[in-house]
């Protein structure tokens, strides 16, 4: 197997982070990154918010109960649907999930620790006024980015048999 | 950069496949690289069908306009959101998109060309029925996979600031 593959089994959720800057290249790379996922009819229907001064984690950190780890975060990165460019809302959230993903994996390459916040979105009206989102914009998730709090990080996932089958349903893996 | 980046950026969606047939392996590989994608709470809200015999390839190629495409291809994956499984059906198919795009990684590390299949959602019902899908399944999308035909094959993003902004929404990156 090569790196690909070993980087998407080994990423894992990264919820503290050390004092050391994420250098601009990285993220200009991780950016990169979510720029080339797949949409559907490649309408490429997202928008990226980069937060990288206090100001703006700080008042992004009151607007979830993960505050701590927002504000040991050194880079935020809120991610958009923007409906202007919506062709269809169940592939374009899809699309703006495999964006997230490239991103996390990305992170995991370049030795940064990422988690992919969601729980942030029940303050979704607060974020989007912190942020000046305009109307069409809806907050999909952030992800919080920093170099890793070194520690091992343990994740579960259901049996392969739990979760596929052959030809039609019923008929496990 | 690495590997995963690399990857990351030479993916494209391949549409016409030789006759070489996948191996078992990496169709296991590919449902791996699914299965270990993030998501909320790790609630996994996803259901794979792997379709390998023509008869099942046949009928999935009545119920989409890439009829040639699909018949081309040696393995048809069929992506479900389980509904059972279901916390928050935004973050849930954002979930689904991150499983897709780890196969589709998965796919273009092995070697092989792969395509997101989303207009096929048009004929859902058909889907549903030749899959047995129960009722807790819908259809997200569909991977069609097999060894690419030697072509180049051109995509195209918008400008990073054309979708970044610093800080606030108005700021361009």
């Amino acid at each position: 197997m090569g790196n690909t593959i070993d980087t998407i089994f080994s990423r894992r959720s990264v919820r503290e982070f050390t004092k050391e800057d994420v250098s601009d290249d990285a993220i200009t790379t991780i950016l990169e990154c979510g720029r080339w996922a797949p949409s559907g009819l490649n309408n490429q229907p997202w928008k990226f918010v980069v937060i990288r001064e206090q100001d703006g984690i700080h008042k992004l950190a009151d607007c979830t109960r993960y505050t701590k780890t927002v504000l040991s975060a050194n880079v935020l990165i809120a991610v958009y649907f923007d409906n202007e460019t919506s062709y269809n809302k169940t592939k374009d959230i899809q699309a703006i999930g495999a964006a997230v993903q490239n991103m996390l994996l990305a992170c995991e390459e370049l030795g940064l620790g990422a988690v992919w916040l969601g729980e942030i979105l029940n303050q979704q009206e607060d974020v989007d006024f912190i942020l000046k989102a305009p109307e069409n914009a809806e907050l999909m998730a952030v992800i919080a980015i920093g170099h890793p709090v070194e520690k091992a990080r343990s994740s579960s996932r259901k049996d392969l048999e739990d979760i596929v089958f052959r030809e039609k349903f019923g008929t496990k893996w």
